[in-house]
């Protein structure tokens, strides 16, 4: 009989349902492998078709001029946003209706021209200037002082919501902090007020000293798998030492974030045969006011499972397989 | 060229960003539509293998002994439940580290008996039944004082979560408000000692006098695509006077509800090609604390868009269908 622990998640408070016991129950997963279906004839974000991914924002080339082929990172605009520079930063009220425009920014950025090629196949180097061009686009978003906060997402697979096969995470840049962060940060000031410490800070020594549910260290970047895991084998990756801002790291922590992404993407690819996955980076809003609080990282979250009536209904993600067994799992194939 | 809005859900204050323009993007969707894809020689919900499904706790019956064929509704315990009778009340703190026992109920309600029958199928009384089977076990669930909170939900395809293709909802009695709920509920508070009203009344009125987002009025029970809907063709029922718990409901009540959840589930598998879907049923804790906030409503959530990297990482969803457009549509229907 399984029997299920609830977990509070230390920094947002949400609660997740972990099913005790071993890892071995994998018809509880839908271990379906990640297969390319889109025809690289009709990718658009193969090299040979600049144009009909878009005028290039960013781009990493051995000379050469822009928007054509030569490249091996390009960031372009996406083609269908959710978030645009036109419009107003306006709030609009109806009575109990609220709405704005959907001013922001959201880039795609494509990690390698060549079609057959997921993130984690690519060379550390390679995943280097995927990381890279994230830095570079933070950075150069910060000047635009509308927005308050950018967010840096991917999906590998239909699974995962992936449209395009071909490898591409999205940055999107929003006028305030989006609801996901903004929880997160509620919770890290809480704990600032209480303790005069960052909570992620705390999290780091306390994962450290119990060891259970560490995966890996390469230089300055730990891997954890998270006491209030939402899904199976999810991994924390995050900078040992207190860092709220991913556009603020050395190209030194960048490698070391590199190779344990490389390292714990493997493992998760042995693990449950090549899953769709998300991989989500949070970072201090822009304006720096969160620093003390906030510490960058950033999520794999493999999709083996799914979002069901019950995460709909109570918003408790049930995740069968401890972090306990996954951080296991994972260490002996590192 | 796609421009989206950015609502904000009036009760939970939550983020979703909704693409304008006509009902016709259709590739923004996956319109697979659900196919059984168990064989009824191996289900466990089929009449006949009611040792299969676990000892009933209700049954509607014409007479006869528990636990054989002869029933049209079924309640027998989940067989993998993440909430159990067993277990301790008490909260485990370790630092930062807070859990609990599973402590709850988990049942499921077998729609039929009848392998290839989708509940949108079932006659109005049948669909009645369901509805009954729901308002009973929260009545006695409800004299366990241990619990706090049921809530109600139903995955229909491997697409929203379901195991099992066999028609079937679940509950779950929580020893705490499980969080999802809780965000409703602080946003009622909050709207509450404002006004003094209850948010769902006020919304009502507000929905009602607007007009482009309302669906359907059976007897008690309104229709209304959500303002803030989070996927293509939400639609929530709900009654149209303050009614804040789900197991208070009259049968006619119950009746209207039934009618309207035929009526829209037809709309929706006309509009979308037979989606798999996810309905939520909300009602106020069992203590009756929060009853002049709250106001029991049922959600329909039709899963033909992805939980992606976009939702983990901002907490916003994107939604191709405005609900005015889906109103229309349905509306169109009916």
């Amino acid at each position: 009989m399984v029997t299920s622990e609830l977990r509070t998640d230390p920094v947002t408070g949400r609660t997740v349902a972990i099913d005790a016991g071993p890892f071995k129950r994998r018809d509880d997963f839908e271990l379906g492998p990640v297969r390319l279906e889109d025809p690289p004839s009709a990718c658009p974000l193969c090299e040979g078709r600049e144009a009909d991914a878009g005028q290039e924002i960013l781009a990493w080339r051995e000379g050469g001029p822009a928007n054509v082929p030569g490249w091996s990172i390009r960031v372009v605009p996406d083609k269908q946003p959710m978030l645009r520079i036109e419009g107003g930063a306006g709030v609009e009220v109806e009575g109990l209706f609220e709405s704005r425009d959907g001013l922001g920014a959201h880039e795609v950025v494509i990690e390698t021209p060549i079609h057959e090629q997921p993130l984690q196949s690519l060379d550390v180097d390679r995943i280097w200037r995927v990381l890279w061009a994230w830095r570079t686009r933070m950075q150069d978003l910060k000047r635009d002082s509308r927005f308050v906060s950018v967010v840096v997402f991917k999906n590998h697979g239909k699974a995962a919501g992936a449209r395009l096969d071909h490898a591409h995470s999205q940055l999107t840049a929003y006028p305030f902090v989006p609801p996901a962060l903004a929880d997160k940060l509620r919770g890290a000031a809480r704990h600032l007020s209480k303790s005069g410490r960052c909570i992620y800070c705390d999290l780091i020594a306390a994962e450290l000293a119990d060891g259970r549910r560490i995966i890996s260290e390469h230089g300055a970047v730990l891997a954890v798998a998270p006491y209030a895991s939402r899904v199976p084998f999810e991994v924390c990756l995050t900078p040992r030492e207190h860092s709220p801002r991913f556009e603020d790291a050395t190209d030194t922590t960048l490698e070391d974030l590199a190779r344990a992404m490389k390292a714990v993407m493997a493992g998760i690819d042995w693990a449950l045969e090549r899953p769709a996955y998300n991989v989500v980076l949070h970072t201090a809003p822009l304006s720096g006011e969160a620093d003390s609080a906030c510490h960058w990282h950033l999520e794999i979250l493999p999709r083996v499972t799914r979002y069901g009536g019950q995460e709909w209904a109570s918003g408790v993600f049930r995740n069968p397989v401890a972090p306990e067994e996954a951080a296991l799992a994972l260490r002996a194939r590192l």
